[in-house]
């Protein structure tokens, strides 16, 4: 019978394998295949081009296009005033750097992002860990200048952290927030920011400035006597107006600007009726006097030494990791829909540059909103400058508009954010979870009830930990199974699985279905041991011909490490003094190569490595013949 | 022509799925199959038998079995006593507190443990650890009493935890020491531990009390004055002395008595030197008095409540996981050149209630000692026995022998120490290391430097996290590769591996090495992409025929989770409107349920999944044909 050989893969170099194993990390989309064999000013424009994208389509831009996105990125300011507001004391920061904030970042964005349908601006998530993480250390009502530059500090190092990641490459770090633990993360932040909003729906003055559920509920209870009526009916009355509309509109997505404008129109009710009847009505807190103009420098407020910068560093990096996630998540989502690309990491350094800018601007951390791109997307947004057209409206808010805010009422700030984080709680994403995979599920509980009752940050780390222990779990007890041949085929599979295979007589074939770790070279060399003694066991039952050899299938042994290199060598040694034939099948190319460079291959007998578990079974079936 | 279905497992519950899994995490050597199907009274004595080993090797024990315990137990013995009393000084404990535990110890595991070979004592490592991190925060010159106190208590949470581990089966948790973790740690606690010796050897009286390599050298040269040279003189000679005969049952291990008996011989030649001459020589500092009599009851020493309780615990822990790792690596090694089996989950427990036991009577942490198991298996050691008479050598020298060491000198007890670690610094180990892991070596080189510069408990820490790493960014940046068809056969393999394997044409036939999950799943989706987007280049230079369909073997794609599958959904929407067909083949037990839950099969057209690559692109081809 013609035997084929395993080969071992292509030699290379340390130097080359390094390089290939660094690219594969670093550069895994390979970022300059466009500028392979080009002119050198194809080179340059390429290279403009990829640094800002607004080079991209700029060019090719229309009155056509200027028209969807004049009317997506008024719809979205309508949006943006409101929640850059509520947003802006979501942070416990002053309610106008959240206007600033929507004004000086999505203008940068436009120059430098590849997504066309991102809406940028404050964000609740990254708004509620930022207030909470500083909120721990410096109270925002005492030392309100010492709040704002730490919030401004963590602001530049969120934009540090971000930009550099995209430089070095590293965007590979947000993978590590797997999709079932932001659901829960999410879903646990959305009930904490909506049951903050009980202070200003209740019209509470005395409020905890912690986070978890238990201290906030008690607050609530605690101070009956400070719930005002007067709060309590505006508040509801909108918050139910609010939740009619974003119902309308997810119902039917064309009815996008019922939703889109509630907002707004809630401001200016709330407004109008605060200020007609502000003889009348009493207890109802208002936002107050805000400055006018455009965003005032704030190079000068940033805390770059003192005892508070470990906390401005730690700040900004969660609330940069955390913003970073939601941002390129929401790019992929609508570049996906409209079938375009968005490059992760220069997504990381267009969001991470303007961070860096917006805290020199008075804006704190901002990325791309998942709820306001929704809207953006639904209006027909074409490009970024619907970005431009939002940052104009905000720039005419800020010049002329501001004193219309003097009047309006908190309690609507409350609604608008419960309204906006409501949508967070993805409750049938959790059913989902369940239904396939639980250890996902557990791990999104875990965020959401770490979240609830512990804090913002060690629900986020649970998470993160559950997530890794699942990987880890998996390659420390991974799945080892019996194969058998389906008869008249090459083909061997799991018999458990295909009532149809059946097993070889005098051979066990196995399969592990892993990397062969130091983590679980112990177990399988234990668990493998195991089978063989359960199918001797078997053949003694059944009086069969007895156990021969045993075949590992390795095409699904990913990897080995030394560890796992002596187990199988520890293996080979324990059969042998059994009298039983050790065969291995298939190892993929970078066990194969370790597999020689231990030598352990010279150990095996001549037929020790086969191609294919079909090829080894036949070879050594006619040896045994041969010399019965 | 046939094609095969792919099947899905067998159907299970919710609770049969998390049995298997449980029992598959904590049972994988089934340890109850031995009680199938036995009557009530052989359950009993296999009960009793699988506690208590010795009523497995107990009954057929006989004279020729003693002779041979006999000499190996006395064997061990002489290496013991110097080493035990050594051993508690690296620990910073009374010399004598190494005595007591080479006694009681090494008769509980006669009776509890089921290796043959291990000689259970004091070890180098677990001393050093214990003594470090006390030392940290107690100083045994200035509070004697309470860091015994500490050590006895730190012993008893060695002991517990060990036990536990045993009894929860959760024994696997010492494997994510890897062997190149260790090899590395060994080397750089034998290093700092050699370090330490200097103290002795030099006859300095003012140390260091620091563990890393820079106090300690910096400590060696600032008190140049108090080197002593008679010290100097005695300490090297024996050394060389020691180092010889080592040097001698290395390379003839027939001659592995003269190793053996080197220890106590330099201890009585020394001693004798010195009590002729102590009249003559000074500056040569002595072991002093030692109390005779058996290990005094301890229990009431025990320190249970208190501001150290916490450091108790947590050198418990640590020390109680190095002395399991080496315990069971030791008894594991010596099982196997016999071909019987050591259950790891029972040693745990069999070294745990020594130690619980040893901590209340007057012994610190013990396990299985690598050199004097090692001395043990050469002087033919058949059963726990040797252990039996090794204590009783011990119990003879605590009773009768004591004053015949307080003239033995300290600088002795340093050689001693230095030649037992000394083979701790397995280089050829990390030389292998080099040859076949990089990365290996890199976590090796981690925990050496990190021992030597930062600190014992940080360069364990960093070794671990280091080969955490290496299992993360393995499922973070896996391989993925273009397989070809090796002609005339059904065999698909790697193209860049095997010169004989052609593509398919109109085919693009990808393999995953790895499980899908949320680290990677964008990575892949990217990568994935990158290389029908190069197929598709290469396909228009060379003129051939289009990409029609794209071939995911899922053969090594041993786990899924939902990100996952998100990825591949993804992936078909994405070459169905580029309309290339997406094909997965061959996905194993556990992926094929979870495709099936999340119902993205159903979105597959109905030739989406076949159970060999063979039969997808035969079967594809003919449709082409068929509808060109």
């Amino acid at each position: 019978m013609d035997v084929h050989r395993v080969c071992l893969p292509p030699k290379q170099t340390v130097f080359q394998v390094l390089k290939h194993r660094l690219s594969e990390i670093f550069f895994p989309d390979d970022p300059l295949h466009r500028f392979k064999n080009q002119s050198p000013f194809t080179k340059l424009v390429l290279g403009l081009q990829y640094f800002f994208p607004i080079f991209q389509w700029g060019p090719n831009y229309n009155l056509k296009l200027l028209k969807s996105d004049i009317i997506s990125g008024l719809t979205i300011a309508s949006l943006a005033i409101p929640q850059g507001i509520s947003y802006a004391k979501l942070a416990n920061l002053p309610p106008i750097i959240g206007l600033y904030s929507s004004f000086v970042p999505p203008l940068i964005y436009a120059v430098l992002g590849s997504s066309r349908h991102l809406a940028v601006g404050p964000v609740s998530i990254a708004s509620l860990v930022m207030g909470s993480m500083l909120g721990e250390s410096v109270s925002n009502t005492e030392e309100p200048i010492l709040f704002l530059k730490l919030a401004l500090t963590a602001t530049l190092f969120a934009g540090i952290f971000q930009a550099s990641l995209g430089l070095l490459r590293l965007g590979f770090i947000i993978d590590f927030l797997s999709k079932a633990t932001l659901v829960g993360f999410m879903a646990g932040a959305a009930i904490i920011v909506s049951l903050q909003q009980l202070k200003g729906l209740l019209g509470i003055v005395h409020f905890t400035g912690k986070m978890q559920i238990i201290p906030v509920m008690s607050s609530v209870f605690k101070h009956t006597n400070e719930w005002s009526w007067q709060t309590i009916i505006m508040g509801l009355s909108f918050l139910a107006f609010l939740l009619t509309t974003r119902h309308i509109s997810t119902r039917k997505p064309k009815l996008f600007w019922v939703s889109a404008a509630a907002p707004l129109t809630s401001v200016i009710l709330s407004t109008i009726i605060v200020f007609a009847f502000r003889a009348h009505i009493h207890g109802i807190s208002t936002i107050g006097h805000l400055q006018k103009g455009i965003n005032p420098p704030s190079a000068n407020m940033l805390y770059l030494h003192g005892p508070y910068l470990g906390l401005a560093i730690k700040t900004g990096i969660i609330t940069g990791i955390l913003s970073l996630t939601e941002g390129i998540a929401v790019g992929r989502t609508f570049a996906s829909l409209r079938n375009y690309q968005v490059d992760g990491n220069k997504e990381m350094m267009a969001i991470g540059l303007m961070n860096m800018a917006g805290s020199c601007a008075s804006c704190y951390v901002t990325t791309g909103s998942f709820s306001r791109s929704a809207v953006n997307f639904n209006a027909g947004a074409q490009t970024a400058v619907s970005n431009i057209v939002m940052a104009a409206t905000v720039l005419v808010t800020l010049l002329f508009l501001m004193p219309l805010f003097t009047y309006t009422p908190n309690v609507i700030l409350g609604a608008i954010i419960i309204t906006a984080v409501i949508g967070l709680i993805d409750y049938r994403a959790a059913y989902r979870l369940w239904c396939v995979d639980k250890l996902d599920f557990f791990a999104c509980m875990s965020a959401f009830f770490g979240v609830l009752f512990l804090s913002v940050q060690m629900g986020l780390a649970i998470a993160v930990g559950v997530s890794m222990f699942k990987i880890l779990l998996h390659v420390t007890r991974p799945n080892t199974v019996v194969l058998g041949n389906i008869p008249g085929t090459q083909i061997f599979q799991n018999l458990s699985r295909y009532q149809v295979a059946s097993r070889v007589p005098s051979f066990l074939i196995l399969g592990i279905e892993s990397p062969v770790y130091f983590a679980n070279s112990a177990y399988l060399q234990e668990r493998i041991l195991r089978w063989v003694r359960e199918e001797e066991d078997r053949i003694r039952e059944s009086n069969e011909s007895p156990l021969k050899c045993v075949v590992l299938d390795m095409s699904a042994v990913t990897a080995i490490d030394t560890s796992g290199i002596e187990a199988i060598r520890e293996l080979r040694k324990t059969l042998e003094k059994r009298l039983i034939q050790f065969v291995l099948v298939n190892p993929v190319g970078e066990v194969m190569e370790k597999l020689h460079r231990s030598r352990i291959l010279e150990s095996f007998k001549l037929n020790g490595l086969y191609l294919t578990v079909g090829e080894a079974i036949s070879d050594i079936s006619s040896l045994f013949k041969a010399q019965p």
